[in-house]
């Protein structure tokens, strides 16, 4: 129940620039033409809030793009990519990755570095802390540092939430800790790899212009990032999402969470890193005539029909996005996924929802996490930095 | 992803005047000096807002309450629910309703059918005209009518969706013929009764102060009005919900979706109405100590807490409220949904989670539903009538 009353005029100012500064940071260079009708507000607007954020270092104005078309064109407005950037850190299953991300989601620079299967979460800082000391070390005099985000599958949780462990005694320390084990002297947000794959797909991947999008990511276990409306779901505590311990298979194997039958255990799917055949292994010998694989692969694609058609059935979203090892596991079996989300999935929901895979690749969880650094620039851009 | 700019003047006007005209619907009445402190704006302004919406007859101002306080108290602000009212219709499994509710949720009448158990949706359009002419005859002159609520489980879609049938081929008429339909001469708006019992629970009920809240409604069949974040869940095409029909035993009972092992058949709770022993007598027999009731008390406590827990595993919500038919079942089973739920559920999540009873009775799918005819004026308070 919103009970928010009119914004003061300095907050409609501070509104309107953070707008344009999204606007630019998602569309990338815009003419102020095109800025006044997609913001709806005048010339003389567009131009001064310009103006205050050319000043402010986050936007230049450039020459205009050729538009073939007669009349003077007007400038272009771009986000100074190059100048303002925020650090983003993936901590997967077998490796860690630390990337530097401009304001309009250029990646910059990237560093790698494995992961040894035994790794905890907290030896993983020091690595990480090492890779944006190397990626620190190339940063051009003048840049401007607006913060670090940093995504774990199945490790850390939702933005609102303690970062801590789901399940396990481990955990993350607060921010504050974060930034002096990380070395950095920006703010320092935490989200869960499933959730940033979701927002940087909604923003700027498979599901731009959609508003209910569920993202389903296998690393350690299988979490869901979830757009409802379009804003992130996170649950009272920031434990939204755990569609991996959604109970198909009432007393069936054995999860690590204790409980029996879970999603994630009856899928089969094994986790990146793990011994055994890994999930490509087996989509590979299945496409060459293995009949072992290949009726391992239709049953992955039965359970994961299944379990789709369930968050189908509570959601109703306009699109199922299979990220991580299910990527491939969906694109081996999608005929199978699709025909067991039909034959369990209510009419006119499974008639909307389209399955796809990610469109931004390996990028999207550091493009993600990178968005939740920029996200307090984009809401205030000139009291942020 | 919010590229909203700032408002205008006459937008924030209208913008204070719905935050103030909400704050009296919510909460009663009100002291300008109360009014001043919530919404953050400075008492000329609440003023000029209180006499736009009194000249409308929206509020009106009376003595002061007595606080027992020295000083000149100030006048409180209330909504004039005896003038300005909605009708609130709700379509059920056995019986049919309608009420008269002013603003500030006052029900100021009320009227009853039986539903034959063979009547079609078509067929209670007629028996519901008349109940609201029976209501109609007893509206004071001068009294000023809003708009009709429509809720009906597991018949008619939340409100953005085409107002039919999930399953099945019957389907509502649209706004326009539902308003002929009914003799009604303002907007008909169309919600799922999960979804409104959800809406009034969580602004005047057990969930008052909650975000995340889920309300399972037994009617026709099993569905769930899902609050995230403080919005309701509607879904891409207005279906979400669907929570019945999560497969919970694949190849279990044959569901009447042509499904198997969804939860609503598993579950075992009977549908208000229909043939066969209502849940209310299994649950008096098995307190009187019938054994076999007793044993299919156990087993409705166990799927229930199965579903419960694979709803807090994917929305870690605040709180889950057992209603319709579920009430009695969750009262007489509690201990076993709470066991089980903990037995199937990640420890953060359960941990946080409230099981509940509706707050609103009977009334709540009234009060829900009359609450979604009210949004527009109170959006825009001045325009809407």
């Amino acid at each position: 129940v919103s009970l928010r009353v009119g914004p003061t005029q300095e907050e409609v100012r501070r509104q309107n620039l953070g707008a344009l500064l999204r606007y630019v940071h998602l569309h990338g260079a815009t003419s102020r033409a095109e800025l006044t009708g997609a913001l709806g507000l005048n010339r003389s607007t567009i131009g001064a809030l310009t103006a205050e954020l050319a000043s402010a270092g986050l936007v230049e104005e450039a020459a205009p793009r050729e538009t073939g078309r007669a009349g003077r064109p007007s400038p272009v407005v771009r986000p100074r990519s190059e100048r303002v950037y925020a650090y983003a850190l993936s901590i997967e299953a077998d490796r860690l990755r630390a990337a530097r991300i401009g304001i309009g989601a250029v990646v910059l620079d990237q560093r790698e570095a494995p992961r040894p299967p035994d790794l905890p979460l907290e030896g993983t800082w020091p690595v990480l802390a090492d890779l944006i000391a190397q990626l620190a070390g190339a940063v051009p005099a003048g840049a401007v540092q607006v913060g670090t985000g940093v995504a774990g599958c199945g490790l850390l949780r939702r933005a609102n939430a303690p970062a801590h462990l789901r399940s396990g005694g481990q955990q993350a320390p607060g921010p504050e800790s974060l930034r002096a084990e990380l070395g950095v002297d920006s703010p320092v947000v935490v989200g869960n790899a499933a959730d940033v794959c979701a927002l940087a797909e909604h923003i700027r991947g498979a599901a731009v212009g959609d508003d209910n999008v569920i993202y389903l990511h296998r690393d350690v276990g299988v979490d869901a990032g979830i757009i409802v409306g379009g804003r992130r779901l996170t649950g009272a505590g920031g434990y939204a999402g755990a569609v991996g311990h959604m109970v198909v298979r009432p007393g069936g194997h054995l999860c690590g969470c204790g409980s029996r039958g879970c999603w994630e255990t009856e899928l089969g799917v094994p986790a990146p890193g793990t011994a055994g055949a890994g999930t490509a292994s087996v989509v590979d010998a299945a496409a060459s005539g293995d009949a072992a694989a290949a009726a391992m692969v239709r049953q992955f694609g039965d359970w994961l029909g299944l379990g789709v058609a369930n968050l189908v059935n509570i959601f109703n979203p306009d699109m199922v996005i299979f990220g991580g090892a299910l990527r491939d596991v969906y694109l081996a079996a999608a005929a199978r996924v699709r025909s067991r989300l039909n034959a369990t999935a209510l009419p006119a929901a499974r008639a909307q929802v389209k399955l796809r895979t990610p469109q931004l690749g390996a990028d999207a969880v550091l493009i993600g996490a990178a968005e939740l650094a920029f996200e307090r620039l984009l809401a205030d851009p000139l009291d942020a930095r």
